[in-house]
């Protein structure tokens, strides 16, 4: 690849007193593509009208619009900052195969656990989730089940990759969650807050409705390894959602699901 | 698209005496990629060697391997017909980036509305269901929760779907399903054969946990629209899950299993 350097190197598209540079443009894609990059400046990216209407104000940094989007009725935009650029530009910052001509670039949110833990009746805890799919739908089934804050191993898939953000949506503005280092660590901290910690298991001694739940966190494995050994064993209980025919496990989007939602129906019922 | 003639067109590989010719690559490649060439030729293709080990003997029609696949110990495959295949040619015949060098040609399973309904306890209508993992998620646990039979309308995506076998896997084998002209119809066959049928639907007046459950089918809509009035209508009764937050709705799959799982813990727990 061939860096050009000098003007033909800032091709430049402004409107509204701004203009988007190619050095901006590498930031964004960069942003868009890498983990690494979006830990480093603390940002990440969210695409189409929706996600951006929705995203809390005083996070968002910068906006990207295209004319034709403008052009099409947002007037959400009124009074807010964004620059416009051209559809060909766009194409270049644009995640999908058809843009929908905006995008803005965020802040990341920081939770703590510890608040995290001060309140609330129901956690996620998360071991090494690989695929961005599932962890974007769990976080948006944790909203609906009210779920007070997702705890996160580092081998889970980045939450603000452009394919987790598509399959969350607005639920990624509002659901808490945090990376932890040391994953026995933080089980020892949900259970000293008096969250007991249910580990979904093959060996489960229970059936997951046979419990009665007071507080509680499920602690979900990898796709396709489960839980590791030595992290299952630190959970509180085992429990076990029964199968039938010849499946090995359920996905963990589902299998996170089916257990929230049991831990609810206990608690609309009692 | 030039279509060469001649003998250039058939360029060999043959060992056990058999050759898969460049008209046997279109065709597969054809099954792989179209939903309109897998009806006509009733076929579709799976990957994979736990996929091709759990294949119905009696639906395979060929099955393709590499030297490499074929040297990791695959003993399933003594006794069955196989055809080798160059490493160059598997690339072209797989779904995959990382090929794992082997694939079968299935027969199309076909099953009858009549026969799914006539026992079994629990079922599953789509309408429009168009995310090939959503439906591969559907099925992989309607295996697990017993279900009878998938009733889905002609809008949804091809089961088929490459990627819809990836996510579902071994369940395709033994999840009895039909694809139906006429919803109407469809739902009418159902609560004939006593069957009640439920709506998921914003409008429920009841929430699922509420209800109590016989012989069920779950009519789950498309993943944006939801389900279409006119085929909401159809059902005996509109139930909800409840949602907190700012959710508009659940991803279809996780509603779908948490009704199949409430279903199936009210008859364990009968």
């Amino acid at each position: 690849m061939v860096i050009s350097n000098g003007v033909a190197d800032h091709p430049v598209i402004f409107v509204r007193g701004n203009m988007i540079t190619n050095n901006q443009i590498k930031e964004i894609t960069a942003l868009r593509d890498k983990s690494k990059a979006r830990k480093e400046a603390g940002l990440y990216i969210v695409e189409g009208p929706k996600m951006c209407e929705e995203a809390p104000k005083n996070m968002v940094v910068n906006t990207f619009v295209t004319h034709k989007c403008l052009e099409s009725n947002h007037s959400w935009l009124d009074g807010r900052e964004y620059e416009l650029v051209e559809e060909r530009v766009f194409e270049k910052l644009s995640d999908t195969k058809t843009p929908q001509g905006i995008l803005s670039v965020l802040k990341q949110p920081q939770y703590s656990l510890k608040d995290m833990l001060s309140q609330g009746e129901l956690y996620v805890i998360l071991e090494d989730i690989q695929d961005p799919g599932n962890l974007g739908t769990i976080i948006r089934t944790a909203e609906a089940a009210g779920v007070a804050g997702i705890i996160m191993t580092k081998g889970c898939v980045d939450i603000f990759n452009p394919k987790t953000i598509r399959s969350t949506m607005g639920p990624i503005y509002r659901v808490p969650f945090v990376y932890v280092e040391d994953i026995a660590q933080a089980i020892n901290t949900v259970k000293q807050a008096g969250v007991a910690v249910y580990a979904a298991h093959l060996k489960g001694e229970s059936y997951y409705d046979d419990i009665n739940y007071g507080r509680a966190a499920f602690l979900i494995g990898n796709e396709g390894n489960g839980l590791k050994e030595e992290t299952a064993a630190l959970a509180d209980t085992y429990i076990k959602i029964p199968m039938e025919g010849k499946v090995e496990s359920l996905n963990a989007a589902v299998a996170t699901s089916i257990l929230m939602y049991e831990h609810n129906r206990q608690h609309r019922k009692a």
